[in-house]
């Protein structure tokens, strides 16, 4: 690749004498308290519940893929959550994609309690029939990733729950008409970075873009 | 929550009479193969190794937070990654958080192999001392976070590496001079979805913003 900068000397000798690099620490950065700094991250609708009384939405930003195949993701979720004893009895959930216009009722579902609001009655989102899971999938979210807990994790503050992706749906808006493939480009995501919703902005390139031979 | 839609009734209807949900559900959505489609995910460029010349960095998008406290996160990796080994012996790594100006060099760092290329040496990143673990910190980047491995999950294509955040640091231009905070609003973090890197674009509210009392 080629020289970000021509620093390639510098690089090179800390790289021999590796006690040189002790000494650049201190000076370049400030060391905070260990925390969740890992920025940004996904934002998405969690549904849960088997039958309508039990239906129940939270929102969680502590989700990710865990392995490609099988297709495993997972979500985090304190123990005091309304949520928590329905994930952990009904082993099943739904993860919603989220986009700009869902932003506000996102943050809605965070900060609100099932345990005080029926949140599908609240927000007017529409549960639908997943094909394998009983929990609801949310109608007006782009896409949703029907899961089957396979492993819950204690781990402090949050138990993780480990999770196999069993069914995916999509908005037929995002498919493109003459490839049929989903293109995410067009349902406005949005991300979560340091207690902020963003849309995505500009893109920058696509995976592979830094070896890419240019066209003539 | 104010309803956004005046559908009220049709959700009512629909959780008093769960079987008419799944009359929605074929025509309003089109399913495809189980996949990832968690989307955006983060990027971030992860360093390992305990001396330069086992030094490598992964670029991973497979990764989250996992617990609030202990802070705790995850990276998913390939057993075929060159990086794989390095991590599996010690047990260490630092996630180093990705900005506009290191898209292209992450990009490159995760099509191109430790087998074959110093990544250091190749990009002119440059390793820094962390304060708890051997793996070198990339000062170029906005955030790094220390990491202890706690437990490797084998999951299939990729092993889960859950640690331990034992130690943050942050380039000071994105601390607030006033305040001491961080703020990485300015940092102009990168995210991924679906096979591109994004910029994040506007912001939409922070947590909260939907309850928010307007200040008059």
């Amino acid at each position: 690749m080629q020289s970000m900068t021509p620093r390639e000397d510098v690089v090179r000798n800390l790289l021999s004498q590796p006690s040189n690099l002790s000494k650049m620490n201190t000076p370049s950065k400030i060391q905070m308290k260990p925390g969740n700094m890992l920025n940004p991250t996904p934002v998405v609708m969690v549904s849960c519940g088997e039958t309508p009384d039990e239906y129940n939405i939270i929102t969680v930003a502590w989700t990710g893929t865990l392995c490609s195949d099988p297709p495993m993701c997972y979500i985090s979720v304190r123990p005091e959550r309304h949520s928590y004893p329905i994930l952990k009895e009904r082993k099943q959930f739904v993860i919603n994609l989220v986009n700009e216009q869902l932003a506000a009722v996102t943050d809605w579902c965070g900060v609100r309690s099932g345990k005080k609001y029926n949140k599908f009655l609240e927000t007017n989102l529409t549960p639908v029939r997943g094909s394998v899971v009983k929990a609801p999938m949310i109608y007006e979210s782009p896409v949703n990733l029907e899961c089957e807990v396979t492993e819950i994790v204690p781990l402090g503050t949050h138990d993780m729950f480990i999770a196999k992706v069993v069914a995916v749906h999509a908005d037929p808006r995002y498919m493109d008409k003459k490839t049929g493939a989903l293109d995410l480009k067009r349902a406005n995501l949005v991300a979560y970075s340091h207690g902020q919703y963003y849309t995505l902005g500009k893109i920058l390139g696509k995976f592979g873009f830094s070896v890419e031979k240019k066209k003539k």
